[in-house]
């Protein structure tokens, strides 16, 4: 088992030391005069019959307008449907805990309001003109980023997350002259524009609001299993079984590991088990319960979104595994015992969401071997609610916002 | 290039989630009557000429008393030489960063007076009844430990600093019932007691000056550096070049390695060039120098003993790179922006010392290629100077005490 080497022919960054603020991008502008108009024939259930979209698009969803992380209703305008954007009519989005961490300002500094969501998934009701890889009435989805540079080796190699020049667009909170508000803004709204390419095809046999928990718990978890080059048989840990959490022990389950299942909440026991987890440890405040495991595991993926004592589970790797955090907490830091992490001879790295053909890729594989998030559908009045039960670890184990209630 | 996998056959660990406290070791408790007498008669520079070994073996160094990081002279007594010991008339012994840590107690409380000193070389004095590794009269080394269960599946595979059972005992600062002062001693001294297997031969064709730092500056940079299964002409970075940090240099570059060196010393490059450096680079404050370098390295060996901005250094590393900590910041702690990690694509670990197969094979391995480190001598009265050169990065780049002069 190796950690899989996505290395990028050495090809020199433009990013290079990019700092967290960075990452915004340098801004997109789109240029052309639109001329389509946007087909409602097909869809049923919209309720504006007629969009001109080469003007700006009235949308409706629920934003943060400061720190406090409660939301508000929230009428904006989108910007207009661009040569190579697509205009989605969104049906579903989920909530994802760096949707509380970002507009809580946990990881810097954000512009109010602000749309978060980044599970969203609905249908095409508008392409723009260069558009071939949606039509009109096609079921769509949309993850963790919008655009990128689509030039550099990363993009190119479908790793659009980590663009070489930096150009990530990510879904919300990033500065987007393009757009009316001026940042880019998320799901929780009831449309969307975004470039064709960064939207994936949501198949007929998974519905929308099972889907949309796949466009990041389900990409960020599978592209590290995958990663890791699992064999069958093989003993793998997830430690945290929340929204990512419960993705990774369905998914890791589905590839043939032997999962065993690391959570803090006792009555989550019999759920991780029907799952086809292998063991469940409860981690109790001395990590007791974790010592029978020590030195078992050949991976773990981690997705706590907090700061946390990493020594126990490290310790619970066999000497030369990989321990994985997808989790991003609070500023983004972890700190680590170093001497610890020698005597557990234990490789730790970090792993960021997934590129547009693994996110295709991953939607298809769950779409096709039956796996299905837990779900639980709410109305967006009762977003503010739900943030506080994914807080306090009382979601089970995705909320799943009906777009029709914005 | 893949990090080796030292895993031990799935082995359970007595020693589980052990904490930096508990690595003292349970305690060594030494039996059976000593017989032998030390023959003195083939070192004529030793003073004492007949010290019967079934006594306590007086013994002159010098030690921390407190948390100051002041030495001074101290006359104490080691345990009678047991059947499996040997008795070391100390040649010279080398200071290592970790020495002035440790008595600091940067990383945890610690039992006073006490001896540092784990890069220890001089000759062999007396054995004990079962010793067949050493005779009298053989030069002989002693570093980071002395002594672990010796029947566990790490111990047996010569990874005994890894010891499942925890009761690795470290050089210096280890409580041991069988010690007279009840911790063990380093080589700030005249004399040392060790268990046979926990020395290494020193051959004649290196120097006992030259020799002393692979005790622990070589075979904490060899070991990892070995680990990495390099190929030649891989870019290697080594960070922080001192005592450390010089030696992962030469070494690298004895094995083929394009080495890339990272020192915030400007006065260093011209040395650092001599031993066959690619290039060095001079890390400025805004890290601006090292902006060229990113995503070129297959590999870094990180040396530098504090806690410091790891994301500058982690970026220098292709995607899929591993970067090494060997460096022990106060409290053994890192922080790390997992963010920044995800980004780069970097695996992060973290390896202490070597076992004793691997600390005798770096010994035959430098003195066979001429891999000398490069060492100022001092008398044991300019320790405390010495120790504060370490500290502003003044020391060039080993200090080596004469052993006469205690
Ligand atoms: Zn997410
Ligand atoms: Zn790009
Ligand atoms: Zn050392
Ligand atoms: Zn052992």
């Amino acid at each position: 088992m190796k950690k899989q080497d996505k290395q990028l022919d050495g090809s020199h960054s433009r990013r290079q030391f990019i700092q967290t603020s960075a990452i915004a991008g340098a801004g997109m502008v789109l240029g052309g005069t639109m001329k389509a108009f946007a087909d409602e024939s097909t869809n049923a259930e919209n309720h504006t019959s007629m969009i001109d979209i080469t003007k700006n698009i009235k949308t409706r969803g629920y934003a943060a307008t400061d720190e406090s992380g409660q939301l508000s209703p929230y009428e904006f305008e989108r910007r207009p449907v661009g040569d190579d954007d697509i205009l989605i009519d969104v049906k579903f989005a989920s909530i994802c805990h760096s949707d509380i961490h970002q507009e809580k300002g946990h990881w810097g500094k954000q512009q109010y309001p602000q749309v978060p969501g980044h599970e969203i998934v609905g249908v095409v009701t508008a392409v723009g003109r260069n558009v071939t890889k949606f039509k009109v009435g096609d079921r769509a989805g949309v993850g963790c980023m919008v655009d990128s540079c689509m030039e550099c080796n990363s993009c190119k190699a479908g790793e659009e997350h980590f663009c070489d020049r930096g150009e990530t667009v990510f879904t919300y909170g990033y500065p987007l002259e393009s757009e009316p508000t001026g940042i880019s803004q998320g799901g929780y709204s009831n449309k969307i524009v975004v470039r064709d390419h960064f939207a994936v095809h949501i198949p007929e046999h998974i519905s929308f609001q099972e889907a949309a928990p796949l466009l990041c718990a389900g990409i960020t978890t599978y592209s590290p299993l995958m990663d890791a080059q699992l064999k069958v048989g093989e003993k793998v840990g997830v430690a945290g079984i929340g929204g990512l959490g419960h993705m990774a022990v369905k998914l890791a389950v589905s590839k043939g590991a032997e999962v065993y299942a690391f959570t803090t909440s006792p009555d989550k026991v019999d759920d991780i088990k029907s799952w086809g987890a292998k063991e469940v440890i409860v981690v109790d405040e001395a990590f007791k319960n974790m010592q029978a495991y020590a030195k078992t595991l050949d991976y773990m993926i981690c997705t706590i979104p907090y700061e946390f004592n990493i020594t126990p589970y490290i310790f619970c790797l066999k000497p030369g595994g990989t321990f994985t955090f997808v989790g991003m907490p609070i500023k983004s830091e972890i700190t680590i015992n170093n001497l610890m992490l020698a005597f557990a001879r234990v490789n730790f790295n970090a792993s960021l969401i997934g590129g547009i053909p693994e996110t295709q890729e991953v939607v298809h594989y769950c779409a096709d071997n039956g796996i299905k998030p837990e779900i639980q559908v709410i109305k967006a009045e009762n977003i503010n609610e739900a943030w506080e039960k994914v807080v306090n670890k009382e979601a089970r184990y995705r909320y799943v916002i009906d777009a029709a209630t914005f």
